[in-house]
């Protein structure tokens, strides 16, 4: 062990059993839609997970996030409809069988859920030249996603299945929320408590896409081996790997 | 326990232990920029990594990403060579102290880690109507944003730290691994295990910017409590909540 140096510590180790406990909650979290339990999400154990999404990384640890909490029925009723309208015309752009299957899924569980939660991203909050979004605008919004997947995760640990809702007009959602227009809606959760979820992802369960193999989705060097100059192995061809339920 | 149907499972259960492992890996991860040592990273521990990203919620179960190795040093010097490039432009837009401050931080570990890793997303991967994308174009980026969250995390738990470098002109990284026009590059990473690490994030450790207190970021039914017709509690101004240090 070398010299502590220039305020650093010694970096925590994880056990065996901590790693594995970190890859249960990545492969065991799924996007939930209907599981949700009534039973009510403390105050302490909400306040965990926020500050779970709290501690994700921010470009210039600009922390850019809040958090919107919606319990009242007669609010989400609103974002219900909001979601109501655009899932109408999000089914009328599929055709035939994939319009069939996509209008017997359900897609949220914004009523059912106790808790939802709208995630956004306040632009200015680190004035105008942020450190490190110099050159990328939207470092920012990104920073806010990491937000999403630490809750999305703590949740899970705690017993707690997260949806995430993207299929509304952003305009319907500032309305009922009254989000001024410098900050950016990135994410609405409905959070409750779960026993029983899909053993795969739920759109993979029920026929609207399959899992990717991983290697397939690996380069070395460069863009599917680009201009390496390296030996590098001969991967499938992506495309190939996606399956024709796939449109 | 009640019945389990239509193709449900038992939701997995988390220990205490396992709880608080999840807690110790959101709280312990840092955006890692100088401690990386020279030990290489196995392959194995690699797909590891990369298989927790693949598993990151996808909209419509797209997984549009891609992982792209760089372990080339020619190659890492381009890469490093178009930060350099950035980063001056950035230095240049802070004024005075925060100037000096800037240019006083290692900002990059490029040639340090043994793994660089871009991570990028394929919009075209689901054909042009993807499910739940239909009125959030930007779901398909967020998707992949999980993924290099779910392998920051991961990466953590193995003793491997991460640092996402995004001070580079996009059309630099673009030529360098020859990314065609309709793969957005959403990441570069760069991956090494390290021993030491900052005991809270660098930048505040620096004296770049603060905690701000999490409270201070949780609204209920609305922005600020925007009509929401139910009692709310009396929260600082957020803006109040920045450090004077911030500009």
């Amino acid at each position: 062990m070398h010299e502590i140096s220039q305020g650093l510590v010694q970096a925590a180790n994880f056990s065996d059993d901590e790693r594995a406990a970190v890859y249960k909650v990545i492969y065991n979290r799924r996007d939930v839609r209907d599981q949700f339990l009534p039973k009510q999400i403390d105050d302490n154990v909400l306040m965990r997970l926020l500050d779970a999404a709290h501690h994700a990384p921010s470009v210039g640890f600009m922390q850019p996030w809040n958090f919107i909490t919606i319990r009242d029925v007669a609010r989400k009723k609103q974002v219900h409809q909001a979601f109501s309208k655009a899932n109408e015309e999000a089914k009328a752009l599929f055709e035939d069988d994939r319009q069939a299957l996509y209008a017997s899924l359900k897609l949220e569980g914004i009523l059912k859920a106790p808790i939802n939660l709208c995630i956004t991203c306040d632009r200015t909050r680190g004035g105008k030249i942020v450190l490190g979004r110099t050159h990328n605008r939207q470092m920012d919004i990104y920073s806010t996603v990491c937000a999403v997947q630490n809750l999305w995760l703590a949740a899970r640990a705690e017993g707690i299945g997260v949806g995430w809702v993207s299929i509304y007009h952003d305009s319907d959602m500032r309305q009922i929320l009254g989000i001024p227009d410098h900050i950016e809606i990135v994410a609405y959760l409905c959070l409750g408590y779960v026993e029983e979820l899909f053993d795969v992802p739920e759109l993979e369960k029920k026929g609207w896409r399959k899992r990717i193999p991983l290697q397939n989705l690996i380069f070395e060097e460069g863009w599917r081996g680009f201009n390496s100059g390296l030996p590098h192995l001969d991967r499938e061809d992506v495309s190939t790997a996606i399956p024709s339920a796939c449109d």
